[in-house]
Formats: structure tokens, sequence, C-alpha cells
């Protein structure tokens, strides 16, 4: 196939977008427009919901040639063959669980994208020379088992299959990771490894969940990595009294503390060019009249590169303690690291391809933009053991993990697009690379 | 009798405090201490352990010839005659109930102070002009059924007794404080009024709960008035988004312009001389990685004198649109007024007969002071229809409404004996304007 032929392959947006809703009917979420698809998603890893769109995963792959094979935790590989079979395939993949209060984009696209992009190569009579695979990731949000991405960080030999295995469902049912997998028939015999199931490149087409493109006016983020970021607990601890009968110079308002410290980490931010965040809150013993003795909060740094975060660390350190010292009554500050999510670098060969695709697929450079991801995706594992990128689409303000995420039919058309030109170009490049 | 008579008569420290503790083992709290008496207290409004004191409390005081009236709010009247019967009594007062996690002197010590009082009288065969009361006041905290001082609040007047009888229990269950009254035999005949059971002073003995007496090594304190109080809660509302996706200059982050808020209501309160406090804070929806879209924060604003609550709220209003409007993308800001208690100023002459009794008892005009009080009591709803004051003691640490909460022994028998000078004193008032 010459290179002049795959380039007059195009998606079919509106073959793929009437599908991608149509599998939006198994666990639909909130409404929030008039129109039929103008509602979230709800459909959490393995729920019924999910067993639904997973069987239509299998059907439909089934249907355009592919074999499957489900692994250990519930992954779905389906693999149209290549001209040779001796190769590990060439993957497209993301997730179809959804969070609680999700979107009909977040992941979804990705393997509408990967399932479109099968059937752009059966319409063409299109015979790659390696295997062309869609895998569905699974519990990618974390929502239900509380792990994020935690599947595909199985297959990467990052997370033992007994720590996964054993995730409970959030919100104190017995269910767990593994029963539910046996209840809904997911429970595959191949190892859950890259060793299992290895991939010559693994390529995740995602809404951006941000700004930024929207912002730029561009159609295509071609995703060079994805920042590092650490997740810590802040609990800031002083003493309970009494709003009415306690003078400033009495107290030791842990809530105060907080708020400086909240306050001052978005300060900070701004001076080191890194994202500060703090989106938990708690306190005790929350009544109007008395000081709160105790509050815990989270704080999500991040930044392209690891030695920033590092850096905020430091500095935040240092400087809460010296908040802390400046209250009144002195309060206490404790640390604690609940993750650390080290910045990753996808592949040149993958991003040299997807760029050279969205200069071809847009004909205009200025309509893509190198980027990084400021979240994380199952392409952060797999890009441990094989070549990996992501392609971003625009999210219409920035809006994600929300029942109104929205990327227009066209965005998503380009995105798929690109998605598809980047998986035979990575073919040919193989090809030409081993023939 | 004599001034020199009377200043002879001494309170029983050991008889109150061993009483006081007996009765605290009706609803033993939380232990905190090794020993016997190391422990808070859990005596929720007409609870069995609150029947049980009350019961205590009927009995002791009709031992020491009182007559005892229960009104409809359970209100419990025990009054020793005087010389004369055609003229309301001066009332001693405080409640018996305390908070969940509370200690055994908030309003405990008021009442066992009272009774002291009529043993005192009682032993040194005292016969007032005036009769002489002490009342327990029914559910002063609030802590089971939601609302402070309501049983006073309607002998007063200013509460219904519909809205009183139906407070329903904090919890859930479908007790209600009329069910609980009659449950408990507390429900009397007598109507819940002023007008039913005028009083001619009320005196109340009350911890600080402060650390000012304390870190002023101070003894009593006078209390001139209660300061005013405004309690609100403040929506921030903003627009979730993803903390790794989402630039600062796309941020509408309600959780940092509350902090901002917060740490800003310090600031103006230092400027005003005001107390500006947050005990409670939630948002939504409190996730790591998720910008908080909608935070809720009550704002406490105390000061001895109305205007200055209200300058705060007015400067407050102003700044916190300010600060709302200077975040990237603008948050909105709700205020809700949840309660406003205007300031109490106490009666001139209750004022000064405490301030002589405690010059008197101390000997030493420095171990005493003028203060105005941090919290709402009982006093602040008889004060509106008789001649009222409170004596206070110092509370260590400042500490109360916590097991913990602790006064010496020889403070509370300070209290109690400037408690007892104070009705004898004033009794003797009131019979030489009236003789």
């Amino acid at each position: 196939m010459k290179e002049s032929d795959f380039q007059t392959l195009k998606v079919d947006q509106r073959r793929m977008m009437e599908t991608l809703h149509h599998t939006c009917s198994f666990g639909t979420g909130h409404r929030w427009g008039q129109a039929a698809t103008e509602t979230g998603m709800k459909r959490l890893a393995l729920s019924d919901s999910d067993k639904k769109v997973r069987d239509w995963f299998v059907d439909t792959t089934k249907s355009l040639g592919c074999e499957i094979t489900i692994d250990k935790m519930g992954n779905i590989f389906a693999v149209r063959p290549g001209r040779r079979q001796d190769v590990a395939p060439i993957f497209v993949g993301s997730h179809l669980d959804t969070q609680p209060t999700g979107g009909r984009y977040d992941g979804i696209l990705g393997i509408l994208a990967g399932v479109e992009t099968l059937k752009v190569l059966q319409d063409a009579n299109v015979e790659t020379e390696y295997p062309i695979g869609v895998v569905n990731w699974t519990n990618e949000e974390g929502a239900r088992f509380p792990m994020t991405m935690v599947s595909s960080g199985v297959w990467a030999e990052a997370i033992s299959l007994e720590a996964a295995h054993g995730l409970k469902e959030v919100g104190g049912t017995r269910a767990t990771l593994l029963s539910e997998l046996k209840r809904q028939g997911y429970l595959g015999e191949t190892p859950a490894s890259y060793r299992a199931t290895p991939m010559s490149a693994h390529f995740e087409l995602h809404i951006e969940q941000g700004p930024i493109l929207e912002m730029e006016k561009q159609k295509i983020g071609v995703v060079n990595g994805v920042q590092a970021y650490k997740w810590y607990t802040i609990e800031v601890e002083g003493r309970a009294a009494h709003t009415g009968t306690t003078p400033y110079g009495a107290r030791a308002d842990a809530l105060l503390g907080a708020a400086r410290m909240i306050a001052h980490s978005n300060k900070k931010g701004h001076e080191l060019s890194a994202l500060a965040s703090t989106g938990i809150l708690t306190l005790e013993p929350g009544s109007t009249n008395t000081i709160a003795n105790k509050v815990s909060f989270s704080l999500d740094i991040r930044a392209p590169d690891n030695s920033t975060v590092e850096a905020m660390e430091a500095q935040l350190k240092k400087d809460f303690t010296a908040l802390a010292g400046e209250e009144p009554v002195p309060l206490s500050v404790i640390w604690r690291t609940d993750s650390n999510s080290p910045a990753v670098k996808f592949h040149k060969d993958c991003i040299d391809i997807v760029r050279q695709s969205a200069d071809a697929v847009l004909g205009n450079s200025s309509l893509h933009r190198d980027m990084t991801s400021g979240a994380g995706h199952d392409s952060v594992y797999t890009s441990r053991h094989c070549p990996t990128t992501m392609i971003f689409v625009p999210s219409k303000n920035g809006v994600s993990h929300h029942p109104e995420e929205w990327t227009s039919d066209e965005d998503c058309a380009l995105g798929a697009e690109v998605l598809c030109q980047s998986v035979i170009r990575y073919d040919r490049k193989l090809a030409g690379a081993t023939s």
C-alpha cells in the first residue's frame, strides 16, 4: 500500500458517532440537555452496563475479523490479523468504563475510534503487515475499584495481580474487582502481562480534558509525555476552642492555618511554574462555634518534569512549617505522600508519526501542537513496555469527568483519522524496518 | 441580718464538689485521666441520665425546704420561701444538660452552686426577705434538640411553645422535645412564661469557657453582658475541572477562593476588633484531582456591640465579592444569615452587687475583672424580664464542650461564694427598697 493510497482512507464520522452514542445507551447517566445524546454516562467498571458494552465490543470486533483475548484483569484484546503472525500487534487502546458522573468521550472515544479504524481497514480491504489490535483496559477510572489505570498497571507488571484483584468496591459492599470479574464472565485465562500479550506499539486517542486546544483554536494535540505529579495529604492540628470565648491570641485554628497554606501553595505554584491544587478538605469537629482542631487536605502538585515537583514539595514543606509557627498558638503539620507518578516521556517514533499524520489530516501545522498530558492514562503504563503516544482532541470548556463533557463530531472524527493514519503509518514503518 | 453576719457565711467547698461529682455519676462520659472524677459528661437533655439528675435535683431541693414548680418546658423552679410570699423569688439558674462530649462544669456548676447556696442558708438558719430559688433550664445546650437556650427562650416568650415542643432529636429518631418531656415525666402544668414564674433577679455562675481569666491570673469575671454575634453560611461556586489538565488561567477554584476569604476575614477581624471564625467547611465533589466547584463555609462574627458586627459584615461582603472577582474565572458568592444575636447588656444593679461581692470574697479587686461573655447563656433570655447578671470562674486552658473542661475546686468554691453573697446582698437591697 502506497502512502498516496492510505491517505485516501477516511473514517466515517457519522458511522463512528452513531456507534459511539449507541454504546452510550449502556450506562446512560445524568441528562443535561434536550437532545437524545445530551446525557452523561455512569458506567462503572464491571457493572452490569459495563458488561453490556464489553459484550458489544467483543461481538463487534469479532464480526470485523478479530480474535479476542481476555486476560486475568478482564482486559479485552481484539486483534485483526496482519500479513505476519510472528510479531506483536500494533494496538489502539483506551477504556470503556466511566466516572459515576462522567461523560460520553473520556476513554470511550479512544475505543470507538479503534473500532472505526478496524472498519476502515475492513472496508478498504487493507492487509497490514502487523496485526492491528484494539484493547479495552479494565477500571481505568479507578472510580469503582479505587486504583486508577490498575489493569494496564498489572499488564506492565507495575501492580501485582493480587493487589488489583483484592480491590474493594468504593462504598462498602463486599464486591471486589475479582468477584466482579467472575460475576460478569470477564475473568480471562491469559496472564495479565506484557509478556503474554505483547504490543509493538500503543496509540491512544483521548479528549484533552483541559482547555488548551480550545483556547488556542487547535484541533490535535501531539502528546509528548505525561507530566509528573505527586499527591499528598497534609494534616494540620490545632486546638478546638469556642469561637465566642477564645481571643485570637489564644487560638490554634487549624482551618485558618490550612486556608493560608492552600492560598500560599497557589502563589508558589505560579512562581515555580507548577500546578498546585487542593480538592479535598475535611475537618473536625465541624461546628459553627467551635474552632477546628484538625484539618486534613489533599495537595496535588504537577509539572512537566520531576525536578519542579520536588522543588515545589521542598519549598512548601518549609513554608507550611513557617505558616504553622506563625499562628498565635503554633499548629502542627504532617505530610503524607499518597502517590508519586514521575514524568513520562512518550516514544519519539510514535510522536513523529502522529505529528506527520496530523499534518496530513489537517493540512496545516498551525492546527496541531505538541503538548504534555496533564492527567494519567493507560498509555503511561504501556509506554514502559512498548513505543507509545497519545492524540488529544479539544474538550469544550476543558470540562471532563462531568456529564457535560463534550467534543464536536468533527473533532472526534479528526482525531480518529489521525489515529487511523498513525496506526497504518507505524505499520508501514515497522514493515520497512523488518522487510 | 447585718452585713458583718452574712459575710461570715461560707460555702462548703468539699461538700459542694463532692455533690457535683456525685451528680456526674448520672451521664458519665469520656474518661481522660486516672482519677475517679477525670471523665467528661454525656448527659443530653431529657435522656435517662438527665431524668436521674433532675430527680436528684427535685429531691435535694425539696429536702432543703423548697417548693417545686415544673413548667411546660420541663424547667424546674425550686423555691425556698422568704419572709415575704407576695414577691417574685431571686433566682440562681443554669442547666444540668451537657454536650455529648461535654465536661463536668458547664451549666452543672451553676446549679450545684445554687443548691450549695440553699444549704448555706439552711445551715445558718437565714431567713431572707425574698424567696430564693434555683432554676434548672431544659436543653440549654441545644445538643439533643437543636435550639440553644430554648427553654429560657420560651419562658421569655421569645420562642413559641409549639416550635420548642416540636424540636426533633438530632440524628433522626422520632423523639421530639415534647415526647421526651412526657416520657421522662417532666411535662409540667405551669405555663412556660415569665408571667407564670416571675423572677426578681437571675444570677448565673458559669465557667468562662475561654482563657482570659486564666491568662490574666484572675479568679472572678463580673459579666457586664454578652457580645453580639451573627452566623452566616457563605456559598462559593466555581467550576469543577481536572487538576492536571486545567491551567491556572482557566480555573474557577471555589476552595482556593474560600481559603482566601477565610484568611481575609481573620485579617479584617483583627483590624475591626471583631472575632471572625470559620468552623465548618464542606465542598463538592471532593476528589484529589478535581478542582472543587462548590464550597460552603460557616462564618461566625462577634463583637461586644452590634455596630461592629454590622461593620464587619458590610466590609466582608464587599471584600469577598472582590476576592471572588479576582479569580482567573470569577466565582459567585452567596451569603445566608443563619442567626443573629444582638449584644446583651446585663443589669447595673446586679453587676454592682456581684462586683461588691467579689471584692468582699477575694479581698483584692485585682483578682476580678469586668468582662463580656463570648457565648450565649440562659441569662440572655432572663435579662429581658428581670435584672440579671453572670459570674465567671476560670476555665483551664479555656477548654469547654470537651471532656477535659476543668475548673479547680478552689475556683468553683470562690465562684459559689460570690454567687451566694450576691443573692443575699440583692435580697437585702430589695428589702431595703421595699421595707
